[in-house]
């Protein structure tokens, strides 16, 4: 195991610690959790947004925290998720009497525990809603998960959704526009390698060298087919018209090409511009693109492609000023 | 190899197309180049900045072309100097009539590519001016390189000068600024892994499962010592110490933890923790903190610890607009 840490079973403290290190004026630290806030949380007037997850996936959730995005991110341990204690302490570090809405990655245990934190916090008399991002249309349910799996597309949530409870939205109007998100994003990914949780010490699965994984989830979860690696373009193709198949994008798109942890830019790149090649062919405009690393998996090399179809409203969220770390608009 | 590419002799030119296809607004590409170019150059009234080298560093340089930053980025083969001509397309393609600033990485093959170039530009009536990088203190000469490398502090010269040149300021004004950031800067990194130039098809040398090698360049050229792979504290304190030792950081620093391509962002976060608590205990104040991939190697494992010291003008200049994809400020 190659990594750069200290006691494998400390890197999520060590993390937070490095990371509020960081940004001290704008993020910090709950007291004796793993949750990161707005430093000026909890804003007053504003609903606030709250998500995590299993760590490992960096600059997913923390990066995002800004004004415009996520009010609070609750930091599992490597590829698992916090608890429900965790996720309450996150909640009302940030709730300002105007409500919380969770974005939830479709995980059977981030479901269940956002979902149990969500009553203890009603018991508290906080209003809190959800949503559950499920954009993966690789596989209908997959070893961490019943239904579709959520990835890179949960990012395009909390832009929009932050944006809109930034706007001075009710509750009920940022879930709703969270919703429709989710109802327009659709993501898929490949991986050319496996990662390491640093607690395991070796990889949960193994590739050959001429190996890739179609579909593969970003916690190593199996994918559709493991075929020999094709070039960039045949990659972007399988995995564009596997996700235009399963909604109409006809109209104006965003796009995300996301890197997995290990893959340079450079590679990005070269799929996008196929990517761009074949939605232009299909007579899909494109109002924005972001290329980078949005939601990842440790160390492992691949990519997923993220498609959200915009309308006016979404244009505007989207476009709408952010200052978390991750996404500066 | 395990890339997603398609000719391995094409990707710098798959990758600037895939590029401006992400950025169509802000980014052009000079024709029958691969000059990166920011849409709107040149820019009346301004000192453009040129910058470039080898590709395979992303986000260097084109991930630093917009307002406040670089106006070209000069994109050579991997980890190969572009040529003069090259070069001088760019110069010529941002020149306002105010004059070009050249931002090179002292490596031997741009250092000579560059000049050449600010001579024929210089032939035809521009004027032109040029800083070298010489940031790491790992070794004095290496494979690439006559004096000290030029690495990830460089990100940092892109930035100030960037600004200065967006004030208003005239050429030899922004040459001093960003003269003054590289008599500041000092930076070291390590490699755990190699990389794999496309075009070759295998990595460039071999380090064993336990190895890393502390003092790597960014193109794989042998660093100072290969050791078992050290705790992220130990390795925190090995780079800053060197750092240290070579100039007076006493006072204000902005601090860049840089990953080198498949390092995941957890453990950039973790590094800079200990960096932290090391420069608080000598007293020396972080101003800025930077995390993330400013200056790759590919899909090298690996990272690179970079310091600034600062004054007022050098902190004001850090902190003015910058709209470059891979620097918002």
């Amino acid at each position: 195991m190659k990594k750069i840490i200290n006691d494998p079973n400390q890197v999520v403290q060590d993390m937070v610690d490095g990371l509020i290190a960081a940004n001290p004026d704008s993020l910090k630290q709950v007291p004796n959790t793993f949750v990161v806030a707005r430093a000026d949380a909890p804003v007053a007037g504003k609903v606030a947004l709250v998500s995590g997850g299993g760590s490992g996936h960096e600059p997913a959730h923390a990066g995002y925290i800004g004004k415009g995005m996520l009010d609070a991110a609750v930091c599992g341990e490597v590829f698992t998720s916090p608890t429900p204690d965790q996720v309450l302490e996150g909640i009302k570090a940030v709730d300002s009497g105007n409500g919380v809405l969770l974005v939830i990655k479709n995980y059977t245990g981030d479901v269940l525990n956002f979902e149990m934190a969500a009553e203890l916090a009603e018991a508290e008399g906080i209003q809190v809603e959800k949503v559950i991002v499920n954009d993966d249309v690789a596989v209908e349910d997959s070893s961490f998960t019943t239904g579709r799996r959520g990835i890179a597309g949960t990012v395009f949530v909390h832009k929009i959704a932050g944006a809109k409870a930034d706007s001075g939205a009710k509750l009920e109007a940022v879930k709703a526009v969270a919703n429709k998100v989710v109802t327009n994003v659709r993501s898929m990914g490949i991986a050319l390698t496996p990662c390491t949780v640093p607690a395991a010490g070796k990889p949960s699965f193994t590739l050959e060298d001429h190996e890739m994984e179609i579909g593969m989830g970003i916690h190593g979860e199996p994918g559709i087919d493991r075929t020999s690696i094709a070039s960039a373009d045949e990659i972007a193709t399988t995995l564009t018209e596997k996700v235009l198949e399963d909604f109409d994008f006809s109209g104006e798109v965003a796009v995300l090409v996301n890197g997995l942890g290990a893959t340079p830019e450079m590679e990005l790149y070269i799929m996008n511009k196929k990517l761009h090649e074949i939605l232009s062919e299909r007579g899909i405009k494109i109002y924005r693109t972001y290329v980078g690393e949005y939601m990842t998996s440790l160390e492992m090399a691949g990519c997923s492609v993220s498609l959200l179809k915009l309308d006016d409203e979404l244009k505007e969220l989207l476009d709408a000023e952010s200052t978390a770390p991750a996404f500066r608009s």
